[in-house]
């Protein structure tokens, strides 16, 4: 097994010189963020990523959770190590300072969950659903229930999850039919059962703290009728200590094809009495709050698809040094190699490393926005920055987690035979990465956001959609332009240019067809998905080769910038021209796939 | 959980429409198989699959193989099911006759071996296994060993394995290190461990024969001195009785990603005296067998690829046309309905469906292919179907099992999140299809055979290589005239032309440079297989639509031929115009490849 060394330098780099986390640092609430501390910061997580937290990933594959009697216990490790994390305080470091967190920039907190993602995407989804629920709390929660929960939740000791889904509800959570009755003291009873509860239930907290879909009786039907409920496992006592157990239940977990080291579980509230609960916000805006935190959470889900995609890389780099087999063709010395020799496994390890660099770049710059969003005090750049950040957001999440399960799958390819053997542990990232593009809605429901909401429905002034999506197309102009003014990047500028046109074509296409024909328009929204993230990702690699290829000129003899140039150029002949072909998936192909009529299929 | 339903109307669409099963039956040798015959038995098979074999394909999975002291214990179900196989003669079905086959055309035991896939893998390769021993020996063996051993494998009551790996030699089987010491008798002792050994050891069969791979001790090093040696289980008497076992002995059994139903052995010779071998043809001619047999054991494999797909696609079929999930956009009434009627549900089923059939269609024709190459008493066209046989066999086997991995992940893809969970079934058709990408040559061994042996190595008179692409894409050009003749396939004929100038161009740049830069031909190689399966399966798929508007001009209100144009549609919008971005990375993509140095990974 390989070691995970969190990639500091090509972090720092995208951070630095893409994202730019100079001036992140510089807005209003982010100041004591210097670069040193962020450096600080990077190097002591990349440590606790690579000696805590990856040494249990394939404990907590092969051992999975238990459950007995409503009881989870976690894999070897997983308490340890949980324990650890919240006492050096890395639970708190993305969290508001409010709270008792660090109040980092979401740039600089990106990263770092990255690397816990590589390190283990399963003991990572503990923390993340927990600060999705501080969030929700924090943003729409009274004082009362900030004051109680959010200490002991930004701390870690308590943690949070999101209870949306139910056996008929999945994507569409308008069917939702858990009930909140009202018992006239501020409380509600709040009955029903949620299913797919990312540790639901374990042994790693004190108390956990569940954010609840539900009804009230005289709600309305659909959407417009769900609130938000807050229903801790332990009731909290006035003074802030343990009460009594709450009357929900972990009713069973689910065996699953990855992501073992986490329970997923059935959670069954109120057989009983009823399981105590506190209204989030207002009555039936549940389903508004859940989506303004939801978009965090698919950029979270997205920089799952980029950690497992690097974890997945360097497990298979270390097996093509180390193994050796065969002479490379072409070869004189006719004498066996290691394998990364070989024309096809260096193919791969290309393919998996610039994908891999172009997803971070297009996460990380797309977090900064997010920074920019929500603290830059010019109010026009705020503006700007939240409309990328809305756009790309389901870009994010669906290309890099569909990307992710054909990395990882490339993994067990560069290992042969080995590969498919569990105790090598290139099937476990494959196996872990095939929920990313299912779970925060799936690449069909981000596509449709994207689509739908992101670009058809994002009217200028004069009513014409598409306004982000234009603002996006004239900066990878510039970006084009700069490119073609440098000769040793025109095969970057010309490739990047046939994409632009590629995603210009498609994004008019769709803009003309939504409105009238809003199925065909969706059966291609997967396809512009993905040739949006590729081209985006494109645009990254391009913008990282300017930077690189400046230092270079400047003469800088630093392998890393050269390492960045090979990857930039290999994006853009290898992913770049496939801009082009799902293009043509949606603008000559949505008509056929309605075309066959239910029956005949 | 789906029952598997062969697709029997597709699979004698492919075999009567585009494979040419007439000729076949009546090509010499195959005079018995008459198209009623081949109904019946096409009938009769997917009964058999859908009843014996599809049952106990998840079990398998769940319960795996269990190794105790050398000996394996298959899944429940598995000894019995096995059992009426052999009884029913399903065994022998594609055999010669001389030893108690059937001797059916590749074209008909193609289809049926698609249906053994499809219903399980696992359970398919013992039979497949077998398939290959008999082809070996009956193609190289002494008459003795044909006598002694061919009618019980035939029968299926023996079965048989190929032990090629070693732990030092995986995709290199020139470093091969088994010994094999001659007697004086005629026999020889082997040792050595052979690692990867499918169907290796189990309690299905009375005998199991082993073809090993070993090396005499006064062989020339590499390739030219590895010979072929049988090597029973138990010995076998003169009267055909088991007398003493063997020495070898299954050390243990590896723990997979998938295909838990079949146990993967390592395999150990001559812990004690030796094991006694058998050698099958002459010395130092082992690798040549093995390679002739290796052609049909990688259309076998990208059978697989077909036969998990489908099976994957009809899962998700019925999970989608069950599953109630919100409204359709577009639709007014606003009701919840099956999934079946999304947009992009609807176009991953018609993906899953549309590549299925085109991997059938090419794997069939090529199937017939071989049996014309066999059969035909036309010289030419004998020598012509071989040429077309050598040249796609590596793209049927490589496509066809890269593209299962998608189909198959499309397939979770279709069941949200209830498809990562392991009892709806879905995960275990993408688990098993991450092997057959793998097993049997890798996708990159299949590649570089393509660029190298069949394209720039296939030299015409005049020492010009690439005769056989040339033949391949004359006749593609054919198919092209055909369908612009006809309006309503204009958009069909536009996607092939277009990919047969990208299959063209990738094909002459390869030529152009394989000899003097064989490390960037081959950097391009498995782009370029998967170039030129979407442009054959394309190419495949354009004809039968042109046999389907050909019946439907004549009359025909067949729903079959409707649904035929449907797919042949959406693969020449969706698919083909991957073609022109798979060459761009050949033509342009090559150097990226190998520019990053090895150290600055």
């Amino acid at each position: 097994m390989s070691t995970y060394i969190a990639p500091v330098r090509d972090m720092q780099f995208v951070m630095n010189e893409l994202a730019g986390l100079e001036a992140v640092t510089q807005l209003p609430g982010h100041e004591e963020s210097s670069p040193d501390l962020v450096e600080a910061i990077m190097d002591e997580a990349g440590k606790f990523a690579s000696e805590v937290i990856d040494p249990i990933n394939s404990v907590g594959d092969r051992q999975g959770c238990t459950w007995k009697d409503g009881v989870v216990t976690s894999a070897d490790g997983y308490k340890d190590a949980y324990k650890l994390f919240v006492e050096t305080g890395w639970n708190a470091m993305p969290c508001a300072t409010e709270f008792g967190g660090q109040g980092l920039p979401t740039l600089v907190s990106s990263a770092v969950q990255e690397m816990w993602k590589s390190a283990s995407i399963s003991f990572a989804l503990c923390p993340m659903l927990t600060t999705g629920a501080i969030e929700a709390i924090a943003n729409h929660g009274s004082d009362e229930l900030k004051n109680t929960y959010l200490p002991k939740m930004v701390e870690g000791v308590w943690t949070g999850t999101m209870n949306l889904t139910e056996p008929q509800a999945g994507s569409d959570l308008s069917a939702v039919r858990s009930k909140a009755v009202p018992q006239g003291d501020g409380t509600y009873r709040i009955t029903g059962t949620k299913i797919f509860i990312t540790w639901g239930e374990h042994d790693m907290a004190e108390n956990i703290i569940h954010l609840v879909l539900a009804r009230l009786p005289d709600a309305p039907p659909g959407v417009k009728g769900i609130s938000l409920f807050l229903a801790p496992k332990y009731l909290v006592n006035a003074d802030g200590s343990l009460g009594d157990r709450n009357d929900l239940i972990c009713a069973s977990i689910e065996h699953k094809m990855g992501i073992h080291g986490s329970a997923t579980a059935v959670m069954s509230f109120g057989e009983n009495e009823g399981a105590v609960g506190y209204l989030v916000g207002e009555v039936h805006k549940g389903l508004g709050y859940m989506f303004t935190m939801m978009n965090h959470a698919r950029l979270n889900v997205g920089l799952e698809g980029v950690g497992v995609s690097e974890r997945a890389y360097q497990h298979a780099l270390s097996y093509a040094r180390d193994r050796i087999q065969g002479a490379p063709i072409g070869d004189k010395s006719g004498v066996a190699k290691a394998i990364i020799h070989h024309p096809d496994v260096r193919r791969m390890l290309m393919d998996m490393k610039s994908r891999t660099e172009a997803m971070r770049a297009l996460a990380y710059w797309v977090a900064a926005q997010l920074d920019h969003a929500h603290n830059n005090p010019d109010a026009t750049k705020a503006k700007e920055a939240q409309a990328m950040v809305d756009l790309l957001t389901p870009v994010v999440k669906g290309w890099s987690t569909e990307s992710s399960v054909e990395i990882t799958s490339t993994g067990i390819q560069v290992h042969g035979g080995m590969g498919f053997i569990e105790e090598t542990g290139a099937c476990q990232y494959m196996r872990d990465s095939r929920i990313t593009p299912i779970y925060e809605g799936t690449t069909a429901i981000q596509a449709n956001d994207l689509v739908g909401r992101k670009l058809a429905k994002d009217k200028d002034g004069n009513g014409i959609g598409g306004a982000a999506a234009r603002m996006l197309i004239e900066r990878i102009r510039m970006t084009v332009d700069m490119l073609s003014a440098n000769s040793s990047l025109s095969d970057i500028a010309q490739e990047l240019s046939a994409a632009l046109f590629a995603y210009e074509t498609a994004t008019e296409w769709l803009l003309a067809h939504f409105d009238s024909e809003p199925q065909q328009a969706l059966a291609g929204a997967v396809p512009y998905l993905m040739l949006t993230g590729i081209a985006t990702g494109g645009w990254m690699m391009a913008k990282a080769a300017l930077v690189a290829q400046a230092h270079l000129d400047s003469g800088s003899t630093d392998d890393f910038y050269k390492a960045k140039l090979a990857t930039a150029h290999y994006f853009a002949a290898h992913q770049l021209p496939k801009v082009a072909a799902y293009a043509a998936e949606v603008t000559e192909g949505s008509a056929s796939v309605m075309s066959l009529p239910e029956s005949l299929f």
